[in-house]
């Protein structure tokens, strides 16, 4: 079964186990996963610039919280948790919206763009409401790779948020490596030519273990092992320790879901990275695919153990969107591999609850790295009970 | 921000808190309320002429209990549970209905109007069933403004009733005053002009809190503070210890949604009650409101912790009723109300789950009379957990 | 109220108590039930003949689990958790369906009819995977009546399936006695004549004191009192310890929904069966009626505490299904009688979380035997709170 076109050694001939039946389904599982994990970690969830001039805003999930992102005059983008400080209405009821300053519907109290509480009916009668300390409550925020990513942890103390230089960063160069950089995709000066949403009836880490291997692809996926002929021995892009640049077929021309050619290139991809695919996974929610002439960024936002909201942005270059090329056979590719991939997770997360899932299923070598996921996934849990 | 036209002082100048987020959210908590709150107290249910004649019944709920309330032949009104003593079914299963008996329809089990078990197949072959022991389980009953108010408390020992003229009605005397006199609107004699019904998806404590306070009126009640100018200035009419009558604008010749006249007033009320709009909050679940021609009389009911019936009744003089007046513009006014009332309550629910609000928000100095309703909250629910 | 034409005396004169309300609504108490009673014995899930050709497979439901059923080659009817043992997935996505192995959509790991895993992408280089211990899990099954009958209790130790002889056949030869032999109807050689699925909102133990009793049937089932004259009286055919044949009204031909002729008589009854309706109740799931041309037989299968799907079967000779001769009338009453019987059962839903059946309701002298129900269920379960 050793793959001859890959210079990856097979990592064992045995099986590992999965998490346990309940890790999928548990309730209380899953909300120590939002606090521990989407409530503590970097989340990205909008494109910077689609929050383009000052006063312009848009409302995200992170967690359980809903946090309004917004572009301000002098200070970047700014994100607070959308609850007035008041009484709690949520201060912008909508997707998207432009205004000038931020204004609570229910008794006006009025936050400036830079979250302070510049205004609210009979404000000057209440000399001790410090109007800073009433503000809206503030979300870290970050800019990379033309993502805004939050962070919805507090400021200070042992609950600061993590580095992003040292989490976010670090887990992609690691990942892509130094030869193979990330960077040649120049992800921040693209721009979104489609964007799919997608709600998905399972569990985010069957979401996860998913795209984390490719062991499924010759059975799934016919149109990708079309494309990239390798994916239907199982080895995945980001099997191994370093991603391994996944070959398209002898006979492709670019990555779209017949073959043919995709738009031009990217002008500072390596050599290395023309007529090769790659995928890595930066935890807790991000996916990032790329070819030559495209990147494919999604994004999950758990709802319930068994519901997960996936965003997926096919980006290209800023002249490619301009100038309205066509690009929907490339989008249409990872189209049909998101709804493979998401049909299977849904036909797997009834028999999380099964007996036969009591003590987790198994990996085979091919899927041996995600045993590494289910690892970190374990510490930021801790214990649970297996019973049913 | 002192109001001229308000004979009250202001209660202070800073912040006082509500409570913690999760009293609005919490299952168990909800249980609570329900047994402690809604089970024990009694509740307004029905117009007492809904019910007109002998063996007219209709079912209501209170707390998690549904009621059969029905008019008698020599006992008045009574209420029970409307369940069959035999094997549980629904004794009465559409919403209202007229008979002789009240009939189970599953084992024909009969029970007078009276409630005690008359007749059953076969009843007189089991000499050791006592009629009077296997009657329907009764709730108290008391009728006052023209409403039964039911208390599904036990009969005796420590859970008997509360007294309804030490709760209902001094609760009622002591808001209005010796001098306002609820009673000169003689809201018994009145007939219900329009009824409306809402679903609101929030706690019922945010409802109470909305409607006992006018710090939002001038937000989002442009109709009423066009009607009522003072309202625009935050001060509520329950917000002091004795109520205020909000008195109607200059131009503003009626309660109605355009401020033109209503109908002839009610022939009792003082020279002080005309022209103004009084508001008080019968815990744990009536609202009244009057104005100088007609009585709008709120009931709510908690489904969960996030969701509420709420109906609405419009009273006006027999004769109005009876001559089919045009009421519309008037019912319109308060319509508006409640819809933009429970609006905002349910744009302020989801955020009551966020961890912005796990120490809940702030009450401004026109609100600091809730502090008083949440404080009452606190000692029927008894001490819970913060945590989310 | 002792009925002449019955042979059975009266078991008493006063009530006996049923289960507390909470019994009927906590979803604790629905999980126990599950894994003690439902997981734990013998379910009748499909008429044998309905896998008629090797290959041809069903899923079904038992307890918590879904399962295949598969007619094999060389081994009959075998049944497997429909769990691949890999990374989870549905090996059967569809109700049913005839293939050579039973192949896993997601990884292609392939089982033979038989279980065994047999093939899977990589397999021969992971030598350490023994193909016996990865085949599907194995659920237990038998064939009896002409339906197969599963149990998903694990094969061995302190948790191995009850016998079925002990359990399932004695109960039925114990009630249905020597002399009325369920034998003579030839159960397993009938055909099905029509199935009809109700989805009944109550809880499962409700639809079975229904089904034991004929107290009701005086109220709500006027067809089949009009076919049975003595159930009006309100004794059942199960009354007594042993089955009571129920004789049809004088002017009644057959058991059809106006009392007009049937089919052909079953060819092997006794002269006592003719003109006699009996049933009997096969704990946990099924309910057996006879009638001399046709027999009716009910599968229940619990969802939630508030929630039971029942499947009823209609059984004919197979000369009368082959010719399609006219069976509309004979489906008809019982179908009437079904939906009489489950509109009762859901009116008794609601009331049992009322404080009304916080001790439960009462069982009257004709209903006695179902608290041996009762009790049987109570050890199942074992103690639990009263509380609501």
């Amino acid at each position: 079964m050793i793959i001859d076109q890959l210079d990856t050694p097979l990592t064992g001939t045995s099986l590992k186990p999965t998490p346990a039946g309940v890790a999928y389904t548990d309730p209380e599982i899953f909300i120590r996963e939002q606090a521990e994990i989407f409530e503590k970690m970097w989340n990205a969830v909008l494109r910077a610039d689609s929050l383009a001039s000052p006063g312009q805003w848009r409302t995200v999930t992170v967690g359980r919280e809903e946090i309004i992102v917004v572009r301000t005059r002098k200070a970047g983008i700014k994100a607070y948790l959308n609850v007035c400080r008041h009484r709690g209405m949520r201060v912008c009821t909508t997707a998207e919206g432009r205004s000038k300053t931020l204004q609570c519907g229910y008794h006006a109290w009025t936050y400036a763009l830079e979250g302070e509480l510049v205004a609210a009916p009979n404000l000057t009668s209440m000399p001790d409401v410090d109007r800073g300390e009433h503000g809206l409550k503030t979300v870290h925020v970050r800019e990379w790779l033309g993502y805004i990513w939050l962070c919805v942890s507090p400021a200070a103390g042992s609950s600061a948020p993590p580095s992003f230089e040292e989490t976010v960063m670090t887990e992609v160069s690691t990942r892509f490596g130094e030869v193979q950089s990330l960077e040649n995709y120049g992800i921040e000066k693209l721009r979104v030519g489609q964007t799919r949403r997608y709600e998905v009836a399972a569990n985010w880490k069957l979401i996860i273990e998913n795209f984390m291997e490719c062991y499924h692809c010759a059975t799934i996926h016919p149109e990708l092992t079309e494309v990239i002929p390798e994916f239907a021995q199982g080895w995945a892009s980001q099997a191994q320790d370093e991603i391994h640049g996944a070959s398209f077929g002898a006979q492709v021309e670019g990555f779209t879901v017949d073959g043919s050619a995709g738009v031009a290139a990217l002008p500072a991809i390596a050599e290395a990275q023309d007529r090769k695919y790659y995928a890595i996974t930066v935890r807790p929610q991000v996916f990032i695919n790329t070819v030559p002439d495209h990147v494919i960024f999604h994004r999950m936002y758990p709802v319930s153990a068994a519901k997960t909201i996936v965003e997926c942005d096919w980006l290209f270059l800023p002249e490619v969107v301009e100038k309205q090329l066509d690009v929907s056979r490339s989008v249409e590719l990872f189209h049909r591999v998101n709804l493979q991939d998401f049909e299977a997770c849904e036909q797997t997360q009834p028999s999380m609850s099964s007996k036969a899932y009591d003590d987790g299923g198994a990996l085979v070598p091919s899927e041996h790295h995600i045993a590494e996921f289910h690892q970190w996934w374990a510490q930021q849990i801790g214990p649970f009970a297996r019973g049913r």
